[in-house]
Protein backbone atom coordinates (compact mmCIF):
# COMPACT_ATOMS: atom_id res chain seq x y z
CA UNK A 1 0.00 0.00 0.00
CA UNK A 2 1.18 3.32 -0.82
CA UNK A 3 1.43 5.77 2.39
CA UNK A 4 -0.34 8.85 1.52
CA UNK A 5 1.94 11.94 0.39
CA UNK A 6 3.24 13.57 3.71
CA UNK A 7 1.66 17.10 2.94
CA UNK A 8 -1.95 15.48 2.90
CA UNK A 9 -2.12 13.48 6.29
CA UNK A 10 -4.97 10.92 6.09
CA UNK A 11 -7.85 10.96 8.71
CA UNK A 12 -8.30 8.80 11.90
CA UNK A 13 -11.48 6.32 12.06
CA UNK A 14 -12.53 6.60 16.17
CA UNK A 15 -14.66 3.46 16.61
CA UNK A 16 -16.49 4.80 19.47
CA UNK A 17 -18.87 2.50 22.22
CA UNK A 18 -21.80 4.20 23.04
CA UNK A 19 -22.79 1.87 26.30
CA UNK A 20 -26.14 0.48 26.29
CA UNK A 21 -28.52 2.46 25.82
CA UNK A 22 -28.49 5.70 28.94
CA UNK A 23 -26.52 8.61 27.07
CA UNK A 24 -25.12 9.27 30.63
CA UNK A 25 -23.00 6.05 30.10
CA UNK A 26 -21.08 7.42 27.41
CA UNK A 27 -17.50 7.60 28.75
CA UNK A 28 -15.94 11.33 28.72
CA UNK A 29 -13.57 10.29 26.21
CA UNK A 30 -16.29 9.00 23.03
CA UNK A 31 -18.59 12.40 24.36
CA UNK A 32 -15.12 14.46 23.61
CA UNK A 33 -13.95 12.85 20.25
CA UNK A 34 -18.42 13.12 19.48
CA UNK A 35 -18.27 16.96 20.11
CA UNK A 36 -15.00 17.42 18.04
CA UNK A 37 -15.77 14.75 14.97
CA UNK A 38 -16.26 16.61 11.39
CA UNK A 39 -17.98 13.33 10.31
CA UNK A 40 -19.95 9.94 12.01
CA UNK A 41 -21.13 7.01 10.48
CA UNK A 42 -23.59 4.68 12.36
CA UNK A 43 -25.61 1.46 11.35
CA UNK A 44 -29.65 1.48 11.21
CA UNK A 45 -32.10 -1.08 10.60
CA UNK A 46 -34.36 0.42 7.60
CA UNK A 47 -36.76 3.37 8.83
CA UNK A 48 -35.02 2.75 11.85
CA UNK A 49 -33.15 6.04 13.50
CA UNK A 50 -30.04 3.88 14.63
CA UNK A 51 -29.47 2.86 18.60
CA UNK A 52 -26.10 4.25 18.63
CA UNK A 53 -26.90 7.17 16.86
CA UNK A 54 -29.81 7.79 19.38
CA UNK A 55 -27.27 7.02 22.55
CA UNK A 56 -25.21 9.41 20.96
CA UNK A 57 -27.00 12.02 19.92
CA UNK A 58 -26.97 14.60 22.81
CA UNK A 59 -23.18 14.75 22.50
CA UNK A 60 -22.89 15.22 18.62
CA UNK A 61 -21.42 17.89 17.00
CA UNK A 62 -24.32 19.43 15.33
CA UNK A 63 -22.13 20.96 12.45
CA UNK A 64 -20.84 17.08 11.50
CA UNK A 65 -21.61 15.32 8.45
CA UNK A 66 -23.70 12.09 9.23
CA UNK A 67 -23.02 8.48 7.30
CA UNK A 68 -26.13 6.52 7.61
CA UNK A 69 -25.13 2.81 6.99
CA UNK A 70 -28.48 0.49 6.34
CA UNK A 71 -28.43 -2.75 6.62
CA UNK A 72 -29.31 -4.70 3.37
CA UNK A 73 -32.06 -7.01 5.09
CA UNK A 74 -34.08 -7.02 7.80
CA UNK A 75 -35.89 -10.79 7.78
CA UNK A 76 -36.12 -10.96 3.95
CA UNK A 77 -33.51 -13.05 3.43
CA UNK A 78 -32.57 -16.29 5.86
CA UNK A 79 -29.04 -15.77 8.27
CA UNK A 80 -28.42 -19.42 6.34
CA UNK A 81 -28.64 -18.78 2.82
CA UNK A 82 -25.06 -17.54 0.93
CA UNK A 83 -26.74 -14.67 -0.69
CA UNK A 84 -27.15 -13.39 2.65
CA UNK A 85 -23.40 -13.73 3.99
CA UNK A 86 -22.30 -12.30 -0.11
CA UNK A 87 -25.08 -9.08 0.14
CA UNK A 88 -23.28 -8.39 3.75
CA UNK A 89 -19.96 -8.34 2.72
CA UNK A 90 -21.12 -6.31 0.01
CA UNK A 91 -22.31 -3.98 2.31
CA UNK A 92 -19.32 -3.76 4.38
CA UNK A 93 -17.21 -3.20 1.30
CA UNK A 94 -19.61 -0.18 0.74
CA UNK A 95 -19.82 1.22 3.36
CA UNK A 96 -15.96 1.02 4.13
CA UNK A 97 -15.41 2.42 0.63
CA UNK A 98 -17.58 5.63 2.07
CA UNK A 99 -15.59 6.06 5.13
CA UNK A 100 -12.00 5.63 3.01
CA UNK A 101 -12.75 8.14 0.80
CA UNK A 102 -13.64 10.82 3.98
CA UNK A 103 -10.63 9.24 5.71
CA UNK A 104 -7.87 9.67 2.56
CA UNK A 105 -9.25 12.95 2.34
CA UNK A 106 -7.65 13.88 6.03
CA UNK A 107 -10.60 13.93 7.63
CA UNK A 108 -11.38 12.41 11.22
CA UNK A 109 -14.40 10.09 11.15
CA UNK A 110 -16.33 8.68 14.35
CA UNK A 111 -18.50 5.12 13.80
CA UNK A 112 -20.50 4.89 16.64
CA UNK A 113 -21.03 1.43 18.38
CA UNK A 114 -23.69 0.35 20.97
CA UNK A 115 -22.19 -1.56 24.10
CA UNK A 116 -18.37 -2.02 23.20
CA UNK A 117 -17.30 -2.39 19.89
CA UNK A 118 -15.33 -5.63 20.01
CA UNK A 119 -17.91 -7.98 21.81
CA UNK A 120 -20.22 -8.63 18.89
CA UNK A 121 -19.90 -5.07 17.08
CA UNK A 122 -20.75 -4.64 13.18
CA UNK A 123 -18.03 -2.44 13.47
CA UNK A 124 -15.21 -5.35 13.53
CA UNK A 125 -16.14 -5.50 10.15
CA UNK A 126 -14.93 -2.21 9.26
CA UNK A 127 -11.93 -2.36 11.16
CA UNK A 128 -11.11 -5.64 9.63
CA UNK A 129 -11.49 -3.57 6.06
CA UNK A 130 -9.53 0.26 7.33
CA UNK A 131 -6.95 -1.00 9.53
CA UNK A 132 -4.49 -1.86 6.89
CA UNK A 133 -4.56 1.68 5.06
CA UNK A 134 -5.61 4.10 7.92
CA UNK A 135 -5.14 5.32 11.74
CA UNK A 136 -7.71 3.42 13.52
CA UNK A 137 -8.64 4.22 17.70
CA UNK A 138 -11.12 2.22 19.55
CA UNK A 139 -12.88 3.45 22.70
CA UNK A 140 -14.15 0.76 24.44
CA UNK A 141 -17.77 1.28 25.61
CA UNK A 142 -20.06 0.42 28.56
CA UNK A 143 -21.38 -3.34 27.81
CA UNK A 144 -25.21 -4.31 27.64
CA UNK A 145 -24.52 -6.66 30.08
CA UNK A 146 -22.73 -4.82 32.37
CA UNK A 147 -25.86 -1.80 31.90
CA UNK A 148 -28.25 -5.03 32.68
CA UNK A 149 -26.47 -6.67 35.72
CA UNK A 150 -26.13 -2.69 37.20
CA UNK A 151 -29.65 -2.24 36.70
CA UNK A 152 -30.41 -5.52 38.14
CA UNK A 153 -28.21 -5.34 40.78
CA UNK A 154 -27.17 -8.53 40.34
CA UNK A 155 -23.76 -8.73 41.87
CA UNK A 156 -21.88 -11.48 38.58
CA UNK A 157 -18.74 -12.84 38.80
CA UNK A 158 -17.06 -13.11 42.21
CA UNK A 159 -13.74 -15.13 43.43
CA UNK A 160 -12.84 -17.81 41.06
CA UNK A 161 -16.19 -18.24 39.33
CA UNK A 162 -15.83 -18.48 34.89
CA UNK A 163 -18.35 -16.06 33.43
CA UNK A 164 -19.48 -17.33 29.92
CA UNK A 165 -21.40 -15.11 27.55
CA UNK A 166 -22.73 -16.25 24.71
CA UNK A 167 -25.62 -16.16 21.68
CA UNK A 168 -29.09 -18.06 22.34
CA UNK A 169 -28.68 -19.14 18.77
CA UNK A 170 -26.58 -21.98 19.17
CA UNK A 171 -28.30 -25.49 19.15
CA UNK A 172 -29.93 -26.52 22.22
CA UNK A 173 -26.63 -29.24 23.24
CA UNK A 174 -24.21 -26.35 22.48
CA UNK A 175 -25.58 -24.29 24.87
CA UNK A 176 -26.12 -26.79 27.36
CA UNK A 177 -22.16 -27.86 27.20
CA UNK A 178 -21.56 -24.11 27.77
CA UNK A 179 -24.22 -23.11 30.11
CA UNK A 180 -23.07 -26.49 32.54
CA UNK A 181 -19.25 -25.29 32.54
CA UNK A 182 -19.10 -21.92 33.73
CA UNK A 183 -20.39 -20.20 37.18
CA UNK A 184 -22.01 -17.39 35.63
CA UNK A 185 -23.18 -16.78 32.25
CA UNK A 186 -24.78 -13.57 29.95
CA UNK A 187 -27.10 -15.41 27.18
CA UNK A 188 -27.76 -12.11 24.25
CA UNK A 189 -29.66 -12.36 21.09
CA UNK A 190 -32.69 -13.89 22.53
CA UNK A 191 -35.14 -13.43 19.83
CA UNK A 192 -37.00 -16.40 19.49
CA UNK A 193 -35.04 -18.89 21.70
CA UNK A 194 -36.50 -18.04 24.74
CA UNK A 195 -38.23 -21.64 25.16
CA UNK A 196 -35.03 -23.29 23.79
CA UNK A 197 -33.00 -21.68 26.60
CA UNK A 198 -35.31 -21.77 29.16
CA UNK A 199 -35.28 -26.03 28.77
CA UNK A 200 -31.80 -25.84 28.96
CA UNK A 201 -31.50 -23.95 32.20
CA UNK A 202 -34.32 -25.98 33.64
CA UNK A 203 -32.23 -28.67 33.40
CA UNK A 204 -29.41 -27.61 34.95
CA UNK A 205 -31.36 -26.40 37.67
CA UNK A 206 -30.45 -23.43 36.91
CA UNK A 207 -34.00 -20.83 36.17
CA UNK A 208 -34.07 -20.04 39.56
CA UNK A 209 -30.84 -18.00 39.17
CA UNK A 210 -31.70 -16.84 36.09
CA UNK A 211 -32.85 -12.62 35.50
CA UNK A 212 -34.51 -11.84 32.49
CA UNK A 213 -33.55 -8.15 30.70
CA UNK A 214 -34.63 -5.86 28.21
CA UNK A 215 -34.32 -2.59 26.77
CA UNK A 216 -31.51 -2.23 30.04
CA UNK A 217 -30.97 1.84 30.87
CA UNK A 218 -33.12 2.70 28.75
CA UNK A 219 -36.66 3.89 28.73
CA UNK A 220 -39.10 1.05 28.83
CA UNK A 221 -36.33 -1.12 30.83
CA UNK A 222 -37.73 -4.50 32.05
CA UNK A 223 -36.35 -6.86 34.75
CA UNK A 224 -37.52 -9.75 35.64
CA UNK A 225 -36.95 -13.17 37.07
CA UNK A 226 -37.06 -15.12 34.17
CA UNK A 227 -39.45 -17.53 35.47
CA UNK A 228 -41.86 -14.45 35.05
CA UNK A 229 -41.54 -13.99 31.74
CA UNK A 230 -43.50 -15.85 28.87
CA UNK A 231 -41.97 -17.86 25.85
CA UNK A 232 -43.36 -15.05 23.29
CA UNK A 233 -40.38 -13.39 21.20
CA UNK A 234 -37.50 -11.39 22.75
CA UNK A 235 -37.05 -8.11 21.34
CA UNK A 236 -33.73 -6.88 19.98
CA UNK A 237 -32.51 -5.23 23.02
CA UNK A 238 -32.69 -8.01 25.65
CA UNK A 239 -30.39 -10.89 27.40
CA UNK A 240 -30.93 -13.01 30.17
CA UNK A 241 -28.31 -12.97 33.28
CA UNK A 242 -27.43 -15.86 34.86
CA UNK A 243 -25.32 -14.30 37.85
CA UNK A 244 -22.51 -16.74 39.54
CA UNK A 245 -22.51 -18.44 42.75
CA UNK A 246 -21.29 -16.45 45.63
CA UNK A 247 -17.62 -15.86 46.85
CA UNK A 248 -16.72 -16.25 50.56
CA UNK A 249 -18.77 -13.48 52.40
CA UNK B 1 -35.23 -4.41 60.23
CA UNK B 2 -37.24 -1.17 61.31
CA UNK B 3 -37.40 1.62 58.27
CA UNK B 4 -35.59 4.97 59.65
CA UNK B 5 -38.25 7.33 60.73
CA UNK B 6 -39.43 9.58 57.40
CA UNK B 7 -37.78 12.77 58.76
CA UNK B 8 -34.37 11.56 58.31
CA UNK B 9 -34.01 10.05 55.05
CA UNK B 10 -31.09 7.89 54.64
CA UNK B 11 -28.55 8.03 52.07
CA UNK B 12 -28.22 6.22 48.62
CA UNK B 13 -24.32 3.95 48.25
CA UNK B 14 -23.56 4.68 44.64
CA UNK B 15 -21.24 1.74 43.51
CA UNK B 16 -19.61 3.62 40.59
CA UNK B 17 -17.05 1.90 38.39
CA UNK B 18 -14.66 4.07 37.19
CA UNK B 19 -13.31 1.75 34.06
CA UNK B 20 -9.91 0.63 33.90
CA UNK B 21 -7.35 2.89 34.47
CA UNK B 22 -7.37 6.35 32.38
CA UNK B 23 -9.96 8.68 33.21
CA UNK B 24 -11.38 9.58 30.37
CA UNK B 25 -12.38 6.39 30.82
CA UNK B 26 -14.86 7.24 32.99
CA UNK B 27 -18.81 7.45 32.32
CA UNK B 28 -20.37 10.70 32.12
CA UNK B 29 -22.95 9.39 35.22
CA UNK B 30 -20.00 8.31 37.38
CA UNK B 31 -18.36 11.67 36.62
CA UNK B 32 -21.51 13.54 37.88
CA UNK B 33 -21.83 11.49 40.97
CA UNK B 34 -18.13 11.65 41.99
CA UNK B 35 -18.64 15.45 41.38
CA UNK B 36 -21.81 16.06 43.79
CA UNK B 37 -21.13 12.86 46.40
CA UNK B 38 -20.44 14.56 49.82
CA UNK B 39 -18.27 11.28 51.10
CA UNK B 40 -16.12 9.23 48.54
CA UNK B 41 -15.05 5.40 49.54
CA UNK B 42 -12.01 3.60 48.41
CA UNK B 43 -10.09 0.45 48.77
CA UNK B 44 -6.17 0.26 48.92
CA UNK B 45 -3.30 -2.20 49.63
CA UNK B 46 -1.06 -1.09 52.63
CA UNK B 47 0.86 2.06 51.46
CA UNK B 48 -0.80 2.38 48.21
CA UNK B 49 -3.11 4.87 47.02
CA UNK B 50 -5.83 3.01 45.73
CA UNK B 51 -6.33 2.37 41.83
CA UNK B 52 -10.10 3.30 41.69
CA UNK B 53 -9.04 6.69 43.63
CA UNK B 54 -6.31 7.45 41.34
CA UNK B 55 -8.27 6.98 38.50
CA UNK B 56 -11.33 8.91 39.85
CA UNK B 57 -9.18 11.54 41.11
CA UNK B 58 -9.34 14.30 38.69
CA UNK B 59 -13.70 14.39 39.26
CA UNK B 60 -14.05 14.00 42.54
CA UNK B 61 -15.95 16.74 44.99
CA UNK B 62 -12.55 18.13 46.68
CA UNK B 63 -14.64 18.67 49.71
CA UNK B 64 -15.75 15.23 50.16
CA UNK B 65 -14.92 13.02 53.21
CA UNK B 66 -12.41 10.60 52.09
CA UNK B 67 -12.72 7.03 53.47
CA UNK B 68 -10.16 5.27 52.73
CA UNK B 69 -10.63 1.14 53.18
CA UNK B 70 -7.32 -0.48 53.65
CA UNK B 71 -7.33 -4.29 53.00
CA UNK B 72 -5.03 -6.51 56.14
CA UNK B 73 -3.38 -8.48 54.41
CA UNK B 74 -1.29 -8.11 51.55
CA UNK B 75 0.94 -12.00 51.14
CA UNK B 76 1.47 -12.76 54.74
CA UNK B 77 -1.75 -15.39 55.00
CA UNK B 78 -2.28 -17.99 52.10
CA UNK B 79 -5.57 -17.28 50.27
CA UNK B 80 -6.30 -21.08 51.49
CA UNK B 81 -5.11 -20.16 55.03
CA UNK B 82 -9.07 -19.97 56.30
CA UNK B 83 -7.95 -17.19 58.98
CA UNK B 84 -7.67 -15.66 55.25
CA UNK B 85 -11.16 -15.79 54.75
CA UNK B 86 -12.38 -15.16 58.56
CA UNK B 87 -10.21 -11.70 58.79
CA UNK B 88 -11.58 -10.76 55.16
CA UNK B 89 -15.35 -11.26 56.04
CA UNK B 90 -14.18 -9.04 59.35
CA UNK B 91 -12.72 -6.51 57.24
CA UNK B 92 -15.82 -6.65 54.84
CA UNK B 93 -18.22 -6.02 57.82
CA UNK B 94 -16.30 -3.05 59.32
CA UNK B 95 -16.18 -1.21 56.23
CA UNK B 96 -19.92 -1.79 56.08
CA UNK B 97 -20.19 -0.73 59.19
CA UNK B 98 -18.42 2.72 58.24
CA UNK B 99 -20.70 3.50 55.42
CA UNK B 100 -23.93 2.34 57.10
CA UNK B 101 -23.07 4.91 59.65
CA UNK B 102 -22.70 7.80 56.75
CA UNK B 103 -26.21 6.54 54.77
CA UNK B 104 -28.16 6.23 58.36
CA UNK B 105 -27.17 9.72 59.04
CA UNK B 106 -28.63 10.71 55.28
CA UNK B 107 -25.36 10.99 53.42
CA UNK B 108 -24.84 9.65 50.35
CA UNK B 109 -21.81 7.89 49.37
CA UNK B 110 -19.68 6.77 46.30
CA UNK B 111 -18.10 3.46 46.41
CA UNK B 112 -15.14 3.20 43.71
CA UNK B 113 -14.30 0.48 41.90
CA UNK B 114 -11.92 -0.46 39.25
CA UNK B 115 -13.41 -1.95 35.60
CA UNK B 116 -17.30 -2.70 36.68
CA UNK B 117 -18.00 -3.22 40.07
CA UNK B 118 -20.01 -6.03 39.48
CA UNK B 119 -17.25 -7.83 37.41
CA UNK B 120 -15.06 -9.97 40.26
CA UNK B 121 -14.67 -6.54 41.91
CA UNK B 122 -14.34 -6.18 46.19
CA UNK B 123 -17.73 -3.54 46.41
CA UNK B 124 -19.93 -6.95 45.61
CA UNK B 125 -18.97 -8.06 49.45
CA UNK B 126 -19.97 -4.43 50.37
CA UNK B 127 -23.03 -4.37 48.14
CA UNK B 128 -24.50 -7.73 50.22
CA UNK B 129 -23.91 -6.32 53.70
CA UNK B 130 -25.55 -2.90 52.82
CA UNK B 131 -28.55 -3.75 50.19
CA UNK B 132 -30.53 -4.93 53.06
CA UNK B 133 -30.70 -1.88 54.92
CA UNK B 134 -29.97 0.99 52.09
CA UNK B 135 -30.61 2.07 48.69
CA UNK B 136 -28.29 1.08 45.95
CA UNK B 137 -27.38 2.57 42.74
CA UNK B 138 -24.76 0.76 40.44
CA UNK B 139 -22.82 3.01 37.63
CA UNK B 140 -21.27 0.24 35.74
CA UNK B 141 -17.49 0.36 34.57
CA UNK B 142 -15.78 0.05 31.90
CA UNK B 143 -14.28 -3.35 32.23
CA UNK B 144 -10.34 -3.95 32.12
CA UNK B 145 -10.83 -6.71 29.28
CA UNK B 146 -12.96 -4.03 27.31
CA UNK B 147 -10.00 -1.81 28.12
CA UNK B 148 -7.09 -3.74 26.62
CA UNK B 149 -9.19 -5.23 23.32
CA UNK B 150 -9.45 -1.58 22.59
CA UNK B 151 -5.70 -0.38 23.04
CA UNK B 152 -4.74 -3.56 21.58
CA UNK B 153 -7.02 -3.23 18.37
CA UNK B 154 -8.20 -6.39 18.60
CA UNK B 155 -11.84 -7.48 17.75
CA UNK B 156 -12.68 -10.18 20.23
CA UNK B 157 -15.84 -11.85 19.44
CA UNK B 158 -17.84 -11.99 16.26
CA UNK B 159 -21.21 -14.02 15.02
CA UNK B 160 -21.52 -16.73 17.55
CA UNK B 161 -18.80 -16.98 19.06
CA UNK B 162 -18.56 -17.47 23.22
CA UNK B 163 -16.63 -15.83 25.19
CA UNK B 164 -15.40 -16.98 28.24
CA UNK B 165 -13.78 -14.73 31.54
CA UNK B 166 -11.67 -16.69 33.87
CA UNK B 167 -8.87 -16.44 36.43
CA UNK B 168 -5.54 -18.11 35.76
CA UNK B 169 -6.06 -19.59 39.70
CA UNK B 170 -7.89 -22.35 38.78
CA UNK B 171 -6.24 -25.85 38.20
CA UNK B 172 -4.45 -26.37 34.97
CA UNK B 173 -7.00 -29.09 34.00
CA UNK B 174 -9.71 -26.59 34.46
CA UNK B 175 -8.39 -24.06 32.42
CA UNK B 176 -7.58 -26.28 29.85
CA UNK B 177 -11.70 -27.78 29.96
CA UNK B 178 -12.79 -23.89 30.16
CA UNK B 179 -10.44 -22.95 27.40
CA UNK B 180 -10.59 -25.57 25.05
CA UNK B 181 -14.46 -25.08 24.83
CA UNK B 182 -15.13 -21.41 24.36
CA UNK B 183 -14.28 -19.24 21.45
CA UNK B 184 -12.58 -16.45 22.32
CA UNK B 185 -11.21 -15.90 26.21
CA UNK B 186 -10.03 -13.50 28.43
CA UNK B 187 -7.92 -14.67 31.45
CA UNK B 188 -7.44 -12.33 34.61
CA UNK B 189 -5.93 -12.21 37.87
CA UNK B 190 -1.85 -13.63 36.21
CA UNK B 191 0.14 -13.44 38.87
CA UNK B 192 2.62 -16.56 39.04
CA UNK B 193 0.34 -18.54 36.36
CA UNK B 194 1.68 -17.44 33.47
CA UNK B 195 3.96 -20.81 32.92
CA UNK B 196 0.54 -22.97 34.10
CA UNK B 197 -1.24 -20.73 31.19
CA UNK B 198 0.85 -20.58 28.59
CA UNK B 199 1.44 -24.76 28.67
CA UNK B 200 -2.80 -24.94 28.62
CA UNK B 201 -2.42 -22.38 25.34
CA UNK B 202 0.10 -24.44 23.68
CA UNK B 203 -1.25 -27.68 24.23
CA UNK B 204 -4.77 -26.47 22.78
CA UNK B 205 -3.08 -24.36 20.08
CA UNK B 206 -3.86 -20.99 20.98
CA UNK B 207 -0.92 -19.21 22.02
CA UNK B 208 -0.17 -18.06 18.51
CA UNK B 209 -3.35 -15.98 18.98
CA UNK B 210 -2.51 -14.33 22.32
CA UNK B 211 -2.00 -11.26 23.69
CA UNK B 212 -0.71 -10.37 26.79
CA UNK B 213 -1.77 -6.76 28.20
CA UNK B 214 -0.19 -4.79 31.33
CA UNK B 215 -1.75 -1.56 32.33
CA UNK B 216 -4.03 -1.44 29.72
CA UNK B 217 -4.98 2.36 29.16
CA UNK B 218 -2.81 3.49 31.73
CA UNK B 219 0.69 4.94 31.66
CA UNK B 220 3.27 2.09 31.02
CA UNK B 221 1.26 -0.03 28.93
CA UNK B 222 2.47 -2.40 27.39
CA UNK B 223 1.00 -4.79 24.96
CA UNK B 224 2.46 -7.85 23.33
CA UNK B 225 1.84 -11.13 21.53
CA UNK B 226 1.92 -13.92 24.62
CA UNK B 227 4.65 -15.52 22.73
CA UNK B 228 6.96 -12.44 23.61
CA UNK B 229 6.02 -12.27 27.14
CA UNK B 230 8.56 -14.48 29.44
CA UNK B 231 7.27 -16.36 32.24
CA UNK B 232 8.35 -13.73 34.96
CA UNK B 233 5.58 -12.95 37.08
CA UNK B 234 2.89 -10.70 36.21
CA UNK B 235 1.82 -7.42 37.85
CA UNK B 236 -1.68 -7.15 39.10
CA UNK B 237 -2.96 -5.12 36.24
CA UNK B 238 -2.75 -7.57 33.49
CA UNK B 239 -4.21 -10.08 31.51
CA UNK B 240 -4.53 -12.57 28.63
CA UNK B 241 -6.81 -11.94 25.70
CA UNK B 242 -7.09 -15.16 23.34
CA UNK B 243 -9.56 -13.15 20.26
CA UNK B 244 -12.41 -14.91 18.57
CA UNK B 245 -12.22 -17.05 15.22
CA UNK B 246 -13.62 -14.28 12.54
CA UNK B 247 -16.84 -13.84 11.25
CA UNK B 248 -18.01 -14.05 8.06
CA UNK B 249 -16.44 -11.22 6.58
C1 LIG C 1 -24.97 -7.25 18.14
S1 LIG C 1 -24.99 -7.46 19.93
C2 LIG C 1 -24.10 -6.00 20.39
C3 LIG C 1 -23.55 -6.04 21.81
C4 LIG C 1 -22.80 -4.77 22.20
N1 LIG C 1 -21.67 -4.49 21.31
C5 LIG C 1 -22.32 -4.84 23.66
O1 LIG C 1 -21.15 -4.57 23.94
O2 LIG C 1 -23.13 -5.13 24.53
C6 LIG C 1 -26.66 -7.08 20.26
C7 LIG C 1 -27.17 -7.75 21.53
O3 LIG C 1 -26.87 -6.93 22.64
C8 LIG C 1 -27.88 -7.07 23.63
N2 LIG C 1 -28.32 -5.71 24.02
C9 LIG C 1 -27.86 -4.55 23.49
N3 LIG C 1 -28.36 -3.50 24.18
C10 LIG C 1 -29.14 -3.99 25.15
C11 LIG C 1 -29.91 -3.41 26.21
N4 LIG C 1 -29.95 -2.08 26.37
N5 LIG C 1 -30.60 -4.24 27.05
C12 LIG C 1 -30.54 -5.58 26.88
N6 LIG C 1 -29.81 -6.18 25.92
C13 LIG C 1 -29.12 -5.40 25.06
C14 LIG C 1 -28.97 -7.95 23.06
O4 LIG C 1 -28.80 -9.26 23.56
C15 LIG C 1 -28.67 -7.92 21.57
O5 LIG C 1 -29.05 -9.13 20.96
C1 LIG D 1 -10.25 -7.99 41.07
S1 LIG D 1 -10.24 -8.01 39.32
C2 LIG D 1 -11.22 -6.55 38.98
C3 LIG D 1 -11.78 -6.50 37.56
C4 LIG D 1 -12.58 -5.24 37.29
N1 LIG D 1 -13.72 -5.12 38.20
C5 LIG D 1 -13.06 -5.18 35.85
O1 LIG D 1 -14.26 -4.95 35.62
O2 LIG D 1 -12.24 -5.31 34.95
C6 LIG D 1 -8.57 -7.49 39.02
C7 LIG D 1 -8.02 -8.00 37.69
O3 LIG D 1 -8.39 -7.10 36.65
C8 LIG D 1 -7.38 -7.07 35.66
N2 LIG D 1 -7.04 -5.65 35.41
C9 LIG D 1 -7.57 -4.59 36.05
N3 LIG D 1 -7.13 -3.43 35.50
C10 LIG D 1 -6.31 -3.78 34.48
C11 LIG D 1 -5.58 -3.03 33.48
N4 LIG D 1 -5.62 -1.70 33.45
N5 LIG D 1 -4.85 -3.73 32.58
C12 LIG D 1 -4.83 -5.08 32.60
N6 LIG D 1 -5.52 -5.82 33.49
C13 LIG D 1 -6.25 -5.18 34.41
C14 LIG D 1 -6.22 -7.93 36.16
O4 LIG D 1 -6.33 -9.18 35.51
C15 LIG D 1 -6.52 -8.07 37.63
O5 LIG D 1 -6.08 -9.31 38.11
Amino acid sequence: MTPPPSDSPVGTLHILGVGPGDPELVTLRAARILGQAPAHAFFAKRGRTGHARSIAAPHLNPAAEELRFEYPYTTELSVEDSRYAEGMAAFYDSCAATLAGRLAAGQDVALLCEGDPFLYGSAMYLFDRLRPRFPVEVTPGITAMSGCWSRALAPMVHGDDILSVLPATMPAEELAAALGRCDAAVVMKLGRNLPKLRAVLDALGLTARALYAERGTMPGEVILPLAERDDSPAPYFSLVLVPGRQGAR
